[in-house]
């Protein structure tokens, strides 16, 4: 084993702190990577306040993750000593069952084993320490390539946010001659506006206040509108696909009714209270309700290079490790533009 | 203007009665169909009683009607004198919309004009009077063929019960290698198990009790389990297809967590108050809430000619006009197996 630098909580709630903790010896099929970069989702800080369910502490989170390869197992050949390479929100699943087999090892239904915070029942049962650290090893085939095109700091926030919009965003066919709306412009929002742009979609964004239109019309997007006082009724039955990246409780059908027929509504957070909606949403124009989990290795290497291709990087504010407790509460506070990033150098 | 004997309520909530009404003269592009049998729809009792907003009486509704053209007006080129028709849940649209032009005309975005309890503003605001009666002239495009392999009474409940399952079976793929379930083994539900078992499915029903278990069976059905005590969860993430006939209030999660990976919840009917869904449902699987409103006309004539060539036909209960609003009440109280059609010789 070998130990590495990290930052982590002590306890559910607590503060992050510097931490050492320890890396597994190279298995077979293990790479090691030099961590550079770790992004900042606002998921980190729910598992790590225990808001997701119980955790073991000391707990490190960060799935946004990029470096370079510093070695690799013997029977490892997809990667080499020095490849720009990332990792992202699961570190390993089944591998046999039919989601795993189809490469969407996101939705295994056995379950994936998450980047930090989860036991990789599939092997030894080791617990998972995420991103926040100097070093991580990961099986090869959870490893993806940053293009040379991306830089590496902006490259790390497209291994959740970037994913987790592109999935559904491909799925349900954003591209030339569609209409897509994106519900909230945070971390995943204001990347789910490029990719849709960059895919060739009419882009609209909905978002609480008036303040970030210039940001939005910069994006690409044809306009933004504020939702303060209520989700404007000028676009029923306008939109083809919505996909919504806010996490709070919200009247889903004041969206729904803005679908055409067959429209499809995305979420991709999970707010607190059920969704309510009514049956005439669906009924009168076969729209669908459906939602996303992260996505698949083969997709997030296609994501990324796509981002490469298109130029679409995220927004992000770089920052030393000991200011990440305050992107924790300015992030909750909807007060960074529009990912804090990690640099591991300065742990 | 010809007049014709018909069965229709003189008011919300009175008894049906023994009524004449007018049928117009011959348009151009009208047949005239002598109706030999009207299928009795719950949403037909919904109508009447005003439980589906205000009308105006008296009404005659109706809308699974067959019969046989008797005259045909000076352009119609489709249909002849003698031919088996019939006519289903909508009698007009506006012919420009994308839907209409997708021969998706229940869905038209202008709004379709149902076949009774409706003002045909696309022509000249008459008031549609439904299937209940001896005659009535239609455009020729929503006239629909009767195969020669189906019995007129019992192709009567295909006009509605039977193209508005197809669809949403046809659209979301049920066929060899899937699974679907069927909630509710009414009027429409018994339908649904036939249709999705000659679609080759593997088939299952979810009923209140145990009763329709030998029915279920003989349709095809691999089993019926009962839900009066709550939904087995025997099936977690097994079902691709689940298809809900009833319209009271259910928790749809119960159902929901039964998909497995991209499975698809398909709403037929309108429970009173909204659906409360968890978006875990959705986010964890990529499953899909949506619904479904009849078909079109092209698809309702592909359902014909499917349930000839497969001997899909509805369970009936043929009945004289005077026994209706009796059908009614036992239609409420579920004492039906499966559908009542009027013969309306005897009005």
């Amino acid at each position: 084993m070998t130990t590495t630098r990290a930052w982590g909580a002590p306890a559910a709630g607590a503060p992050l702190e510097p931490l050492t903790i320890t890396r597994r010896d190279l298995r077979d099929d293990d790479v090691r990577i030099a961590i550079e970069y770790a992004g900042v989702c606002h998921s980190d800080i729910h598992t790590v306040r225990g808001e997701f369910g119980p955790r073991e502490y000391p707990l490190v989170p960060g799935h946004e993750i990029v470096g370079s390869v510093t070695e690799v197992g013997s029977e490892v050949t997809t990667w080499q000593v020095g490849d720009r390479v990332g990792v992202g929100c699961f570190i390993n699943s089944c591998g046999t069952c039919d989601e795993c087999v189809e490469g969407e090892e996101s939705y295994c239904s056995r379950g994936p084993i998450f980047t930090y915070g989860g036991r990789d029942r599939y092997t030894d049962d080791e617990y998972s320490q995420g991103g926040y650290s100097q070093e991580i090893v990961v099986r090869d085939a959870f490893v993806v390539r940053i293009p040379d095109a991306l830089p590496m700091d902006k490259a790390a926030p497209l291994l959740c946010a970037g994913i987790t919009t592109y999935s559904p965003l491909k799925l349900w066919e954003a591209g030339p001659g569609k209409r897509v709306a994106i519900v909230g412009m945070g971390g995943l929002g204001h990347v789910a506006v490029k990719i849709a742009v960059a895919m060739g979609a009419e882009v609209t964004v909905f978002s609480h206040s008036e303040k970030k239109r210039e940001d939005a019309l910069a994006f690409g997007a044809q306009d933004l509108y504020p939702t303060r006082e209520g989700v404007p009724r000028d676009f029923a039955n306008y939109f083809d696909l919505i996909i919504n990246t806010v996490s709070v409780d919200l009247d889903i059908d004041d969206y729904m009714r803005l679908l055409r027929y067959k429209g499809v509504f995305v979420q991709l957070g999970l707010p607190p209270a059920p969704m309510e909606t009514q049956a005439r949403m669906y009924t009168s124009k076969r729209r669908v309700l459906t939602g996303s989990l992260v996505g698949g290795i083969r997709e997030t290497q296609e994501m990324l290079d796509f981002c490469a291709e298109h130029n679409v990087t995220p927004e992000i504010e770089l920052i030393d490790a000991f200011r990440v407790n305050e992107s924790y509460d300015r992030t909750v506070n909807s007060d960074v533009r529009y990912r804090f990033v990690i640099d591991t150098a300065t742990m």
